[in-house]
């Protein structure tokens, strides 16, 4: 997806929202301020949002010191999700379509996104919890979690791009009701804001779930020229991508492959991009699905 | 004021509501959103905001090739408060406090501001007008009106700072509350936004009832130094200063003066400088009331 000017302004809150949250330095705020709003300037607006997200992720560790500011963040969201773990699970457990439920239950993780907020409430996640199993959810994105049920069944190699923190334990329930030794998790290859790297990965128990790769990159998305060699020879060899969240939707939406996105719709300019309102929990593909 | 950094993006918004609103030229859209960026990247912070929309509106009266791109909206504003003015008329002469409901009416107009938003529907100035006269706004204020109405009261010559074109119908209802004949209406040198000129003076009848002159500037505010000599020579020779609008405050709390400011608080950053609510109705001194 392009950047569009709506962008812009939501570029220099997020870089002042993250620089407040990762250090009460205010000169460090207004460097990262001033900083980003060098680079926004000169920013080819054909790349998608994440790649300025990866800029200003980097200013804001350089600038503050600090290699992993969301670190706690992090943990405290992988913790949150865990308690929730085995709740969660009865209720898939319960569910007449075990599978759909699993995929509305990893699609409501997604709300814990740092990209998009400084604070996540508890309740918040609770709530995206409940939206997402409504009988109106589940039935609107019917068709679409049909067609991703068969990919799965249809595909030997699967790669399930992870995408925040706290999120991968909602993920677990998916990965759960697929064909795990087929399927390979990846997560980001170095801290960018609340996303999960192999550390999390391994704090949340998901590496004695799944194997579990990373993308050798630090952008808040999969930007595949960023990503390792490794890392690209699995994509483009891969029958079937899942990709989790607004920043994979960003950087994947004109990749060519068979790429399904979980999200959680958070932001108005994705909104209108995919032709949906804020706040649905959706299931959609690639631009290019043939490939 | 002082430029705050949660005023950076807005900025932006700003400069790219504004741009949308005055062509569909998307290539102005972009080139005003990229020069609004280099441009804020080098404002020194101790300015303060109005200075950045003066720029901004410059850059896009250029850009657009149009001297004056809010003239058909300021036209329609000051139609619609010219058709209010009436029904307001009554509810001064109805009124137990003539003045003070004359000074909450013309706060009241202060809504009509698109320096703030880009549109502004006829129902948000019917509420803007039933709720400053409730009489919550009117008991919250009654000190600073008292202290206003004394204060016009020993005034020889009073300089009466107006913000925008239908507003400025508002200010006629509290002008003919005061000594009209010691009292001079100003409006900006030439056209910024939706603020008043002299032309939006004559359109709405004001000239007719008081003095009007123009400041001589372009910022939508009061920045001293922009102003015309003659302007800034009865500034300094006036007992009473009322300043009208966020710009005003903006550009003026830091000065020397007698100066009462009239605004609708409309933005969450004035309201923390001012330590009050956004959408307050409020009558407030500068910062340096001993000159």
């Amino acid at each position: 997806m392009q950047t569009y000017l709506e962008c812009v302004p939501c570029f220099l809150r997020q870089a002042l929202d993250a620089s407040r949250m990762v250090t009460d330095d205010v000169e460090v705020h207004e460097r990262v301020v001033r900083d980003t709003l060098g680079l926004v300037e000169k920013m080819p607006f054909d790349h998608s949002p994440p790649a300025m997200g990866q800029k200003i992720h980097q200013m804001l560790r350089e600038a503050s010191g600090n290699p992993d500011p969301y670190s706690e963040v992090k943990a405290s969201s992988n913790s949150f999700a865990l308690e929730l773990y085995p709740s969660l699970k009865q209720r898939v457990n319960a569910a007449e379509d075990r599978f759909a439920t699993a995929v509305l239950l990893a699609i409501a993780g997604n709300i814990i996104d740092f990209g998009c907020k400084t604070r996540i409430e508890d309740d918040e996640v609770h709530q995206a919890v409940e939206s997402a199993l409504a009988p109106g959810e589940v039935k609107s994105n019917n068709g679409q979690i049909d067609v991703l049920r068969e990919a799965i069944e249809r595909s030997e190699s699967i790669l399930y791009l992870a995408d925040n923190a706290g999120e991968i334990v909602f993920d677990r329930l998916l990965l759960e009701e697929m064909p795990i030794d087929r399927t390979t998790m990846v997560v980001r290859g170095s801290p960018v804001i609340n996303d999960a790297t192999l550390e999390d990965a391994e704090r949340a128990g998901l590496t004695s779930v799944i194997k579990v790769i990373d993308n050798g990159s630090d952008v808040p998305g999969t930007i595949l020229e960023t990503c390792s060699e490794s890392f690209k020879e699995k994509f483009r060899q891969s029958d079937l991508i899942i990709a989790k969240g607004q920043g994979n939707y960003e950087t994947l939406n004109s990749e060519a492959g068979n790429i399904f996105f979980l999200l959680k719709v958070k932001c108005p300019v994705i909104a209108r991009d995919i032709g949906c309102e804020v706040g649905r929990a959706l299931v959609c593909r690639n631009q290019l699905v043939d490939w």
